[in-house]
């Protein structure tokens, strides 16, 4: 091992898994990402532990699934306290640094609850998500209350390009033949270039920041975990010149979608189809206009990994660094007559991972792609591991996938991949009529079959072998009445093994299992249970220092 | 409703349901605990959420399951940050106040993580549970590291009972023919009294610090829930004369346990009979010897109460004073072939419960008994309902006890109690050669049947209607298979739907639904999501403006 190991942990937003030259784009390009597959492992089948970014994040962030940290939906709050990734790293002497979006939002009742000034190092530790915000942009800056004036609209300023909100009116807005603004929120600009010159538009801007503090970290000398957190390719749909014309409706896949999906679809499904992002793109002529700019913004990612890599290597870093490829979750993009998110098929809830491990021991698996059953919240105990820390399963509920870059899948590899989704924040709960806490639903999958299980409604069920493209809903099939329970039973199997336990290990716990074998510990605290009288007693100190004389 | 309201909340350690007159018991005397019954409503089926001390408290102090807050047994420390009532008290200008035991331990990494000085008032308050401690005393203080040199040996060191350890030597100790000192920790001298004189013994000095505390709070103003805490009739057996003997061999009410129980049990079950209490309750003699010991002290208590009330009532505060009498848990006493507790037989998991709502709402039901299912978790919310706060379901997942000593149950009123034990850190883990995550118990009883469910055994299963000294186990019974399969689904339920979102109330969720129900909320933010142009756009708007117009 290394002296000095450091962890680049890309993360896109929005990022379908199959939108990846090396996933199989017919005609996307990614020759950097794909290179990147080439020097490490691409898992297949690599699903988030919830299907919108607030959520997801924070499981990746934390590495425990949604139930355990509480975080249901984007804007609620992190409880303080919650253990994060920054927190173990913290423990081993490792920076764990943030240059763009983590959605996290602090739990400001909690930390005034325990006196945490959000300005103070621990309070910005805390409300940062366990990050060192080297630049913190969560890359929505609209017009409005919403999350305004990051300081990227200051580095726009500063190369003159003026507005009130730069972000806005630069960034994510196409210009009309009179020079008037058009929005790229509108999904009818989607094919226009955005008004900022490619250079200074968000991706260049971030892989820039990125490199700025690799540098200034090689001075501070202290390892490093750096999150790379690009916004794109998410909505706002709109990318600078030349990117947003490299693709066109030519290049756009064919929708996933089948007309059986509308024919009395489960009523959680069916709600969502009725959603307006669904129905949008569900109009003609959307997703060609749409999907050429989505692609133009992948193709600006991987030509800005190309230079972030080449960076790397010319640091001398390459040999040192684990690099981590992924998104958030996916994005319908139209298919199964949706858009967005939210729901559980793979083009939303799978995302792309490409893990490289630089050391020796990965050298078997390079190139390679791997099947095994993946949650994101294996990645906080695959950083830990790799950074020499101590695995903590009774705080991390991932696993390490160190393992599985080194050689085969272990034995006891997870048979499952959960994956839970809170629709009390979607205006589906009001057409559904569901109480806001019951709005939960989660996915179960063996990779085989895919159940999501929603409370108060049957659940939803495909069969991923017969039907990749999960146009059949088996969920009310009477054949498939043992799959379903098999799967339901997995689901009960995993609500009934939180790790909620997280302030003592299990270590800690089995600490004096040899000695418990051989005496009752407790006489040695003066708790003394179950003693008749003196004789008996004495007889229980015997043992013990017969077991202590033993091993010494 | 009156100005300033409080709440006397007692709680007893290991008290079974069954010890008291008002229960049924055959020769012990409580008169005052029974006109306490008289003047509220005694539950006759309240459940503890962890059958020991440690882990019920806290379920207690927070409102909250073991599985939400993780402190799952005895020193494992309470997360940081965890809600507690003290919490939701101090938001409403309550002084949540302790005098006696809580078996708290606080989160000491937590807090340094998040830099909480444990000496600070924050500090304190976290680490005590969120209690504002007038007196600390866990009540156990053996010679050794267990928690050493109470406020109460310095009491007894005034009163001229000298000794390293005046509370091992003078209140738990006998002494012998020749002046020796016997201990309280073993059952053969559980039928001596206690060294130290009645008055000057853990009991009457806890009731006089109550008090003491009361007549403080009156200067202060505040409005208060005082938690008078005994650590009895918890072990060491012994009390003090003359309630050494006040009861005897003959007053000792018949063993619960059936040979039935020994042959081929359940392996969980197994285990523990053959632990050391166990085999020493089952010793012939042992519960002659240490069950009047134990009714001593709850004679004690009884007698001790009466002062407290009628301190109340010289005060003038029984009419504002909203009185809990209950326990952590109870105690095997040899029934079922156990000592202690950690399994869910009734003598266990059932403890005693009286409440005593003053207000006139509450005066159909005084002098009633209630067999509704009440969980001890709904402590919490009972107080915080009487003292004026808001509900906090998002939170605290017990419910307010109040509509029940009101009137007839709500129609919702839950069907299923639960209790959880983790026996990780018991010597029949190793027996079993369970993996220290999987120890976990849980009971679900809907009142008429109580399961078990053993991760990695069957069920045990119990028909407390045709058997209510519960010596049957159905738990493999294949004409009982619906039963569990029904308590199955409700443990199954019951996992999935943790509080958990606990920084984001379902209020605050559902606040703006009428909005919503009308027009796209997200267009205030300038988050614009699913629209193809401006026509769309400003149609949305149009929507918005109608709503606001016919809203003001």
């Amino acid at each position: 091992m290394s002296t000095k190991r450091n962890v680049l942990f890309i993360m896109c937003d929005q990022l379908r898994f199959d939108y990846l030259g090396c996933s199989g784009h017919p005609f996307l390009k990614t020759p950097n990402i794909d290179r990147l597959a080439q020097r490490g492992v691409r898992f297949r089948n690599a699903y988030v532990q919830s299907t919108i970014c607030g959520p997801s994040r924070m499981c990746v962030y934390t590495g425990r699934y949604v139930r355990s940290h509480g975080s249901s939906w984007n804007g609620v709050p992190l409880r303080v306290g919650e253990p994060t990734l920054g927190d173990h790293l913290k423990e081993i002497g490792v920076r764990n640094v943030l240059v763009g979006k983590t959605h996290m939002v602090p739990d400001r009742e909690g930390m005034a609850r325990l006196g945490i000034a959000p300005e103070s190092m621990i309070g910005v530790h805390v409300a940062q998500c366990g990050f060192e915000p080297f630049e913190r942009d969560d890359g929505l800056h609209p017009d409005g209350p919403y999350d305004p004036d990051p300081a990227y609209d200051d580095y726009l300023r500063r190369q003159g390009f003026e507005a009130d909100n730069p972000w806005e009116a630069w960034a994510n807005s196409a210009e009309g033949d009179d020079g008037e603004l058009l929005s790229g929120w509108l999904l009818a600009h989607a094919d226009k270039p955005a008004r900022v010159p490619e250079e200074h538009s968000e991706t260049p801007y971030m892989t820039r920041r990125a490199i700025d503090f690799i540098d200034s970290a090689a001075k501070d000398g202290r390892p490093w975990c750096l999150h790379l957190s690009y916004i794109k390719p998410h909505w706002p749909y709109i990318v600078a010149a030349p990117y947003h014309d490299l693709y066109g409706a030519a290049d756009v896949i064919p929708v996933i979608r089948s007309e059986r999906e509308r024919q009395n679809p489960h009523r959680v499904f069916g709600a969502f189809q009725n959603e307006r992002v669904a129905q949008a793109f569900a109009r003609d002529g959307v997703r060609q206009r749409v999907i050429p700019a989505y692609m133009g913004l992948i193709a600006q990612i991987d030509d800005q990994l190309g230079l972030l890599f080449a960076a790397l290597e010319e640091r001398g870093l390459t040999d040192d660094t684990l690099i981590v490829f992924t998104s958030d979750h996916g994005d319908y993009l139209g298919d199964h007559w949706l858009g967005e998110k939210q729901l559980f098929h793979d083009v939303s809830a799978k995302v792309p991972l490409i893990v490289v491990d630089p050391s020796r021991e990965a050298d078997a698996t390079r190139g390679t792609t791997s099947d095994a059953l993946v949650e994101l919240i294996d990645l906080a105990p695959t950083f830990l591991d790799y950074l020499g820390g101590r695995p903590k399963p009774h705080v991390l509920e991932g696993r390490s996938l160190l393992p599985l870059l080194h050689g085969p899948a272990p034995a006891d590899w997870r048979g499952y991949a959960f994956s839970e989704y809170d629709y009390a924040f979607d205006r589906i709960r009001l057409a559904l009529d569901t109480p806001v806490s019951g709005c939960r639903l989660t996915m179960v999958t063996d990779g085989r079959f895919k159940a999501v299980f929603a409370e108060g409604f049957r659940p939803m069920l495909y069969d991923l072998l017969r039907d990749p493209d999960e146009f059949v809903d088996l969920g009310d099939d009477p054949n498939y009445a043992d799959v379903r329970s098999r799967l339901s039973d997995a689901f009960f199997t995993w609500t009934r093994n939180p790790r909620n336990r997280i302030t003592r290990s299990d270590e800690a716990v089995a600490a004096k299992d040899d000695a418990q074998r051989h005496y009752d510990r407790n006489i040695e605290s003066g708790i003394l249970i179950g003693y008749w009288d003196e004789a008996d007693l004495a007889a229980e100190r015997s043992l013990r220092e017969a077991y202590l004389k033993s091993r010494s």
